[in-house]
């Protein structure tokens, strides 16, 4: 379960179209040569990266908040994805 | 928990500055203002962008493989970023 | 009669965007920072930086091409842009 | 003697990347494609577009301050190139 460097840049290259980032669609594709890189990216759903960091974000949280016999630890802080969590 | 466009740009332009896609960070910076949008990133530790996805990856294969009553679903499959698992 | 890099520039910066040259466009105006130069383009025909060059590379045909004396030296050679003029 | 686009791109590239416009000149050759052009810069010496567009400014002063019988016309305002001349 290992990302290559081309399947994330295939991610990065449709959220930059998706959200109207134009000019770093254009560069981004020649620079990372993800064009050229074979994936095959007909079954990626819109918001494809949004929604894995958002998972991504939720998963770090549930770590954080579950001890190792399963209880979970009370928590009131909000939990942000570039903030350190107290 | 919910992020903002600030905070993921944010990340995708630490990950293309961290990958020397020079010039895509450079169109980046520009085009998505995140530069002026006052996001502290002194926090963020180097390689962020992938470490979410990977967790988030992850947090999608959890959930495919435990039914509700908490017991595993045996599979054998790779569990890949942009294919369908089956 | 000199040129500053400023006004280079900006007819430079009007050449992409005439041209359709539009990613280019976008990435020199902000590194060329020619945008905020202060430069008045007002008066700026469309086609001017081709017209300008037009007209450099007739004088230096000319160059070639008359004797100090005022006299025409015969030559059937093309006279190109990028090519020597033998 | 006229002058081909490809001619054209080549020799604004050559600048870009003589004044330091590193980014620019990566997503001018990209979207130019002026690098797949064949067109033979080895004979193209450096600053040629800034030299080629001074001796069109010299020219159009030339224009401007000669008459039909040769004599010349007085004339104390500097020659600009983008202001128009009075």
């Amino acid at each position: 379960m290992s990302i290559t460097s081309d399947e994330l840049n295939f991610l990065i290259l449709r959220y930059l179209q998706e959200s109207g980032f134009q000019h770093s669609a254009f560069v981004f594709g020649h620079e990372s040569v993800v064009i050229n890189s074979g994936v095959d990216g007909s079954n990626v759903p819109p918001g494809a990266l949004i929604s894995f960091i958002q998972k991504g974000l939720q998963y770090c949280e549930i770590e954080r908040h579950v001890r190792e016999d399963g209880t979970e630890i009370d928590c009131e802080e909000p939990f942000e994805l570039l903030a350190p969590h107290i």
